[in-house]
């Protein structure tokens, strides 16, 4: 069967409402700097009344991943929920002007489209507060087979374990990749997260997962060990490649048989770290789905990671495909 | 009666979505470069489907204004139609946490929170399409007498004459103010809304304006003359101060008696100049209520506009007050 996707996302569809905080805000409403909390809905009104003047950009971990590699030039889709409002308008308008396909349907009742609130504070990092809102209702019959079955790669946010139905789905997802003998790749997201759903994670990553991405934080978590070097080495015994991000300190690509360190991309202004890991991914499984080397694939994860933190939102705003052949990556 | 505002702005309230576009799509979509127009739904939706990906701001001409001078550190009022939406929740949040009272009542019925889809071709040039929606419900009812008169100025911006009921809701502000001795400002807004209702607007000038604001072209427009100096002769019979911006070419300032020609502020990297015009204006009344000479209120007009195009929106992202300050202009 021919491929019709090189990456296929799944996960969390989500607007991003970010707004400049000080670090004292953080404290104040005793939120965990560099975190992503889910927040009810009182939660999320409360916040939102307490905090400045923002910006809305879609989001989502899994969705701005697919953004990423439809900007890279591959084939990319989408599978997330979103309500018939005003914010599903906008995530399904700039996801789909992005050149990626997105059929799921919009849920017509319950909550609204889910956002996140995210607090970027003068260092750059961000902290995330995410009410989960319609993607609460995603479930495994938005999980079309044909598509997931003509995707290279199935990706997947560990984000997508908060709500239960979602979980169901991602599970589904993998298994019917595994069958078609597809690769899955997983997002461990947020060491908050790990610490939610460890056992499960672990248990997929040693029965499904292809490729795994995660920070240092998290790797760390799902071993529940105290050195990154541990984790690298536990790692390796679990899963066909493991790209591990390291921030500045650039990444660690790791398969059972090598181990590859690649720098960072230069940056020279951080702005907003809001979706390095996601562009990451972007760029790594955009050139692994050319078949390039595993250095390669980092390069280009960094090289967009970098474009990422250099503006405010998750989303890319240079041509990242021009960037990319200016360097010779593509 | 004590003044309980330093300005208290009335206008178009507006959700801003901007898109980054080549000059080849405004072309496409016979759109007049640099313009503001105003779209009806369908058009809307039609041009929402072919531009790309956006970014959600808060805007309106006069609201942007009233966050400036709030922001500068004077008091602020704005006047304007939201409806009880998503988009609405958006601009009430962020006109509120920038530090601005606003007073109007929500529209629970009829069409959604207004929006313009502003497309910032690579030049920096903002290009603008209004969708009016609920702004056309605003009406002399919105009109709280005891916030005109407890205002210094009540600046208004010309966009409003386009939805008839704001006409005439403008009209009454402006006699309200005028009884009670408090000064009357007016922005011209744009060259083409001065060619729809010139002779409403010269009439205006000169019998209820003190403090213009024009550009270029719009004040060239308004007299119906060729040259700028001729502008400048014209409208200097008419009002009590005239403040004309030129872009990179700085300002000048009329009066009956006195003409003053203003540097603008230098920028390092023009990015998008929507709301250039209406942060002049802010920082132009933040002084001018603070009774500094006409010269220092350009001056902190520039550099409060000069802090807008350098980067995207219209709102301010630094510290406004704290720059002033540090130049020594507050």
């Amino acid at each position: 069967m021919t491929t019709q996707y090189d990456v296929l996302g799944i996960g969390n569809a989500i607007v991003d409402v970010l707004s400049k905080v000080d670090d004292q805000f953080l404290l104040t409403n005793q939120i965990p700097k560099g975190s992503m909390q889910i927040i009810d809905e009182d939660t999320a009104r409360h916040l939102y009344s307490t905090m400045g003047a923002a910006i809305e950009i879609s989001g989502g971990s899994a969705a701005n991943t697919a953004v990423g590699v439809a900007q890279l030039g591959g084939k990319a889709a989408f599978f997330g929920k979103i309500k018939t409002d005003q914010l599903g308008d906008v995530f399904r308008h700039d996801i789909t002007a992005s050149g990626v396909a997105f059929p799921t349907k919009d849920a017509t009742g319950g909550p609204e489209t889910a956002r996140s609130f995210i607090l970027v504070t003068p260092d750059g990092e961000r902290t995330m507060n995410t009410f989960l809102g319609a993607c609460v209702e995603f479930g495994p019959d938005d999980i079309d087979v044909e598509t997931v079955k003509a995707s290279k790669v199935t990706y997947m946010e560990g984000f997508l374990w908060d709500p239960e139905q979602a979980k169901q789905a991602f599970v589904k997802a993998a298994q019917i990749a595994r069958v078609a003998n597809r690769d899955v790749s997983l997002s461990l997201s947020d060491s908050f997260c790990v610490d939610r759903h460890r056992d499960s994670f672990l248990e997929l990553v040693k029965r499904d997962i292809d490729i795994l991405f995660a920070n240092e934080d998290e790797i760390k978590s799902l071993y529940q060990v105290d050195t990154f070097d541990a984790a690298l080495q536990a790692v390796r015994q679990d899963c066909k490649i493991a790209a591990l991000t390291r921030s500045s300190a650039g990444s660690v690509i790791v398969s059972p048989n090598d181990i590859h360190i690649v720098e960072a991309e230069k940056v020279d202004l951080l702005v907003d770290t809001t979706g390095a890991g996601d562009l990451f991914a972007a760029g790594f499984l955009t050139a692994y789905t050319q078949d390039k080397d595993l250095v390669s694939c980092a390069q280009l994860g960094a090289m967009a990671a970098a474009e990422v933190i250099s503006h405010i939102g998750a989303r890319p705003q240079a041509d990242l495909k021009e960037l990319a052949q200016a360097k010779g990556l593509l």
